[in-house]
């Protein structure tokens, strides 16, 4: 296991402190939970954005909390579900009368334990409500999952929800506009290598050396099946095909674009797949009116990409324009 | 070889194709070379700034083409200088008439490939210098070098020279400034694999299961050591010490500090290096006035870091925090 970490157990806790120690200007840590808000929380009068998730996936959720995106973000183990205490934490930390909205990736124990915090929070009388991001079209139901994983285009969600609170929307119009994005956007990855979780030492799946998984999720979950490794062009063919299949997009439609890496792969390769993606797109008379490359939502050091297409009305483009301030995300 | 690409003599062309594609508010291509300029170059009245080498460095040096820092990057082969020619076409490109300042990393190649096409555009009549970055207190000369090898730090230069540039100075004040953060600047890096030169195909040096190398190069040169693998806090001692001996950095001075991952290290394991030399600085009295994590001056898929430290003053604070809009870089 070749991996910069001192005790595996820690990995979370000093992840997070590290995070903060870098970008103290943005961020401060909730004494005694793996909760990172924003350093000015709460605000008053603007609706707070949560999100949050296993770790393992990062910049996700820690570094998208500044300005125009998240206002708290809660991180569990290596890909577990945080439990609802810290969730409830960051809920109270975050509220500035005007509610909370929780964005919460599609998995079983996210879904329980984030519905689980809102129950804790409406007890409390906070006015609170969430979405459930699923834009991973490879499967439907999954190892940790019932219905579709949600994996990259959860960062859409807290983009363009964030400007949207922060331009002074109230919790109904700003959970509208992050359902808006999960119905328009959809995502694909694939593996060319596997990851270790650092508490387990050891590969938690194995791909052969000429060998790679299409629609494998962001936790080594199956995809649609593997085969020996092909071309990027091939690869992105494959992507951008099953996602098509799934979406309406009509001559002339525009759309954002997101190629994720997942971590071992290089920004070289993401722009060559971006390059065969973008012409797939225009062939088919789609217009793309904003590319992201680089790493969004990772899986540890696993080697692989996912590709995220969003459509867009003028809403949406607005609200992607509008500028946002994070660590790891600037418009 | 798990890569995604199509076919490795063609990585470079593709590469900077997808990432003109995903950014084209910022960029466009030369026709004919490796070349990315600014979209709206040549810039009337401002110093431009070009810089360049090898590829598999990315974000380096293209991802940094935007205001407030490069105006052109030039793009050899996979770790192989770009020629003179190529440079000398991004100088025509971006000279604005107010003169260039090449931004070289020190490696033999680079030096004299830019050195070339300083004097092909001096006869031309125009206004040219430059400055050679090298950052890398790891080892005195090296196996593409005479003296220290230039990494991660000149991205710091790109920065603060950009903003100068960008704020009006002339060329040799640019130039004062480029040489003033190199003269403050000092990095030091580390691997814990290797990597695979497209064209090559096999791993370009080894490293055993249990080894890491310490002042490793961004190309796979010799560093100072191999030893076992140590924990992250380990390696952010090592890293940091080794450049400290080489700075005087007195008891309240203000640095920028760049965690920098070269490729397959993920941002959780350089978020804890982070922590550590957070610590270490601030135990020293030094004060951190920003720092960077993440992914800027990378080495293909190899894992490993480099920490870089710059030291401060009003000039380059001010400097550090001008706005800057590119796609791999923004305040």
């Amino acid at each position: 296991m070749k991996k910069l970490i001192n005790n595996p157990e820690n990995v979370v806790e000093e992840m997070l402190d590290g995070l903060t120690l870098a970008y103290p200007e943005y961020l401060r840590k909730l004494d005694g939970f793996h909760v990172l808000v924003r350093k000015s929380s709460p605000i008053s009068g603007k609706v707070a954005l949560v999100s949050g998730g296993g770790s393992g996936h990062e910049p996700a959720h820690g570094g998208y909390v500044g300005k125009g995106m998240l206002d708290g973000a809660v991180a569990g183990d290596v890909f577990t579900s945080p439990t609802p205490d810290p969730i409830y934490e960051a809920v109270k930390a975050v509220d500035g009368g005007a509610g909370v909205l929780l964005i919460v990736k599609n998995y079983t124990g996210d879904v329980m334990n984030f519905e689980m915090a809102k129950d804790m929070a409406e007890m409390e009388g906070i006015n609170i409500d969430y979405v459930i991001v699923n834009d991973d079209v490879a499967v439907e139901n999954s190892t940790f999952t019932a219905g579709r994983r949600g994996i990259a285009g959860t960062v859409f969600v807290h983009k363009i929800a964030g400007a949207k609170a922060e331009l002074g929307a109230n919790l109904m119009e700003v959970k509208e506009t992050a359902q808006k994005v999960i119905e328009n956007v959809r995502s694909m990855g694939m593996a060319l290598t596997s990851c270790i979780v650092p508490a387990a030492g050891k590969p938690n799946f194995t791909l052969e050396e000429n060998e790679m998984e299409i629609g494998m999720g962001i936790h080594g979950e199956p995809g649609t099946h593997k085969e020996n490794i092909q071309t990027a062009n091939e690869v992105a063919e494959q992507l951008v095909n099953k996602i098509l299949e799934d979406m309406c997009l009509n001559k002339g439609v525009e759309v954002a674009v997101m190629i994720n890496g997942l971590a071992s792969t290089p920004l070289m390769e993401l722009y060559i797949v971006n390059k065969r993606v973008n012409e797939i797109l225009t062939e088919k008379g789609i217009k793309i009116y904003r590319t992201f490359v680089g790493e969004f939502m990772t899986s540890l050091e696993m080697a692989g990409c996912s590709v995220s297409i969003l459509k867009l009305d003028d809403e949406l483009k607005d609200l992607l324009d509008e500028s946002a301030d994070t660590p790891a995300f600037k418009v």
